[in-house]
């Protein structure tokens, strides 16, 4: 937006116009509801390392990853998107590195989907590497056969296809509740703000960032055996991330409101 | 699939293969798992009738008339769908007609559209004409803002596009628990099953039918005031159906296996 | 349609409308105009022998087998599509295999994907068995280095995805202009119509059919060599179609008018 | 990508990666090769001069604007995405205002649409403010009835939709050659660079920039008649942009590789 006084076409992103009512993106927060399967697997500790700043370490427990399926609904504070469905729904899969900073413990975002474009240029301001692909993930029923219900022997499958190539599937079969939310799901995302550079000579600085994110909710969680297959299909250095251990796989809800950024140093 | 003795590829529906693993339709029955966002409306009488076929009449209450949306999951008896969760979930977006057949009250499904292939085309095998479109509508949510909750003044939103057209938007504000479920939901569906002819001098016979259901499981109904738009932009017949008023509407959860066709006379 | 003296809704197909303005299939004749990258291959003979029907021999050439992907605008004959082009474009890819009827070469269309729905109820009208996936190709270009000339060294790639799986793959590089069309674009093609049965104990019937087709035109033929594959994503059968050999590829433009079916005995 | 002796993942863009190979965007040049349909409008001057930022003005030719549909192929300087045609090819959609820059002639691209995320993340890179949309528009062809011809009386259509609702229709009619191009596609296109501000206290940066293009090439431009509704689904702004005259319209085929953005001032 323009300083007091300037004159022009605003707006808090493209497209500027002269309201600022063509903006692409709404200012946050930006408040987020949705349904989480969650896959819980360790990485090579030294792959992980390579995929981290320098300014971060592998911290307490090195190779700790997951990969995560969201079925999101988001709105801004006006809660005016919700009005139309269709802009306020997307699916999402990450891959989550633990690492430290500090000595205190956070999550790396390595990689992200999504297959909406708001959120995916929303991502990329937050410094979080969001693609896009096809994401689909098992929906809860209450009636019927047609879908997992979330009770002991739920099963909940997960699936992202990226330019028509299968990358990932994960599936997590439910046992029980879980003592609480999983670990990589609780601590902060660390993410490098990035913004790629087009003026010859004028490099584009790169921030180490985290969200200030406030009304985190999680519903009761239901956990039990897990699969996860990556696949080479997304890029040569994707294979790396590869699961050598599958660990526990986590359903439930999920919610919270993301305000800002703020600078580690 | 060919008859004992008799060689050649095979299949419930084509593609034809040597074992029918190609066949992109299996066979019934068909089980299915929707959360609906539902509005009752009085369509004009009159357009009603030309939308019903001879052997039907309008019954005990001439023009009443619902816009339905669902979103989906489906699944076979083997249920293997299940596991490729973005083959086995899809929206769908109907106009219900009040009717009756020889004293029996039904529902004639006027248009339909679904966001998925294979559904669309199980739909053709019905008689239920059901094209491709763009469907939204919101989701509940457990945690956080980003969604209604099926509660008091949770307010759900569908939304139907066709060829980049939006063709019909509601809002249902949900202010109780009704006493069961909404009418034209509980009756059959009366479909004309019509294949388009193609051979010269072989018209195709065109067959009234009702579908065998089991396992009809419905949720709580919530209901309250609604909205209701229907646009002219799916084709020059639709406007008929425009809403003289609108009546309540009901957010459910729904259940039904589809086993087979039923013959009417 | 009704009868002469018939009432009811009416429609060349479904959706039945007091006008039959709703109708999601105009009646032939279809006129279609597309740019087409097609390679030739062989497969196992015997697998092409478990794909014809019984009344179907494999011809001259047993194990004559093509993969064609093709970009296409299609209209009506009132060409009212064309001021809609997201309604007249779509994509395709077709397995194509040589066999005869009686004497006559043929090809049977074992497999075909398209990525629009009224094409693809089309082609069932027809007993062509097409299925929806993700269809790309090169699109010729007459200035920069965007993509493939039609000249010398052009290169021309083709991919189709099913449910977010690569199933087929082909490239050709232009060596120079072909004497005439690739054989197995120049026969009828002879399909199965078979709509899926519904109502118990009323069988459909299957019918063996030709295309009437009037109007054919071929662009001067490029050919070169080419690479073709196909994997083992889109279901058990298929597999058993893939190369064993690769011959030449073609690019051309083609044309042609889809009138009505012709019943084989 | 990390300085000399930096350690850490690298990469143009996000996502980082040990090699730089998980990096959604290549870097520049980036090669085009379009197929465009075009169309000069008269907005409103007052309008357009507030959609200016301060630093241009309205030019010679206050209200000159153009709606312009292109068909693009793209690579990087490997030119290996062409590899994989459904990664290459995408639509755009572009409003252009004629302005100045102390007095040179320039486009300022108000509004721009494309229907691939590469391409939209990419404009973003260099100040164009590219959303999502849902494009089309005729594809000329050599044989059949099923589209347009290069040649008198050739009728092109474009069409966009965006969240499933029609913003913007043109159609063009050819009637002869033109003796060049269109003036809004010869002068250089004028950006605000903007990213969107995340963390606080942090204001970014917003930069004039103009891009350093080269092996620019136009085909035969042809010119005829032409249509042109733009109409207000798409934000609040937008309709101050309507055309108030629709001048010529124009198809031609087009070339550019995009090497670098340069600073104005």
């Amino acid at each position: 937006m323009p300083a007091p006084g300037e004159t022009g076409p605003r707006g808090y992103s493209l497209p500027l116009s002269p309201t600022g009512a063509a903006a692409m993106l709404t200012p946050p927060p930006w408040h987020f509801s949705g349904e989480i399967v969650m896959v819980d697997y360790r990485a090579d500790p030294r792959a992980v390392r390579r995929f981290l700043p320098s300014e971060l370490d592998p911290g307490p427990d090195p190779g700790a990853a997951a990969a995560v399926f969201a079925d999101w609904q988001w709105c801004s504070d006006s809660g005016a998107e919700q009005a139309d469905p269709g802009s306020c729904r997307f699916g999402e899969f990450l891959i989550l590195l633990g690492c430290a900073y500090r000595g205190r413990p956070m999550a790396r975002c390595a990689y992200a989907w999504v297959d909406s474009a708001v959120p995916m240029l929303r991502g990329w301001v937050q410094g979080m590497p969001k693609q896009f692909g096809e994401i689909a993930q098992s929906r809860p029923v209450a009636v019927g056969r047609a879908g997992p219900r979330v009770a002991e022997r739920g099963r909940f499958h997960g699936a992202l296809s990226v330019r028509g190539r299968r990358v990932a599937e994960a599936t997590v079969t439910l046992a029980g509740r879980a003592a609480g939310p999983p670990a990589l799901h609780t601590v902060p995302l660390v993410h490098t703000r990035t913004f790629p550079g087009w003026i010859r000579d004028h490099p584009e600085p790169r921030q180490l960032v985290c969200s200030e994110v406030t009304d985190v909710e999680f519903s009761e969680v239901w956990t039990g055996a897990a699969t996860l297959r990556l696949s080479d299909a997304a890029d040569a250095d994707f294979p790396l991330l590869a699961p050598l251990e599958v660990g526990d796989g986590h359903v439930f809800s999920y919610a919270e409101t993301l305000c800002a950024g703020r600078l580690l140093r």
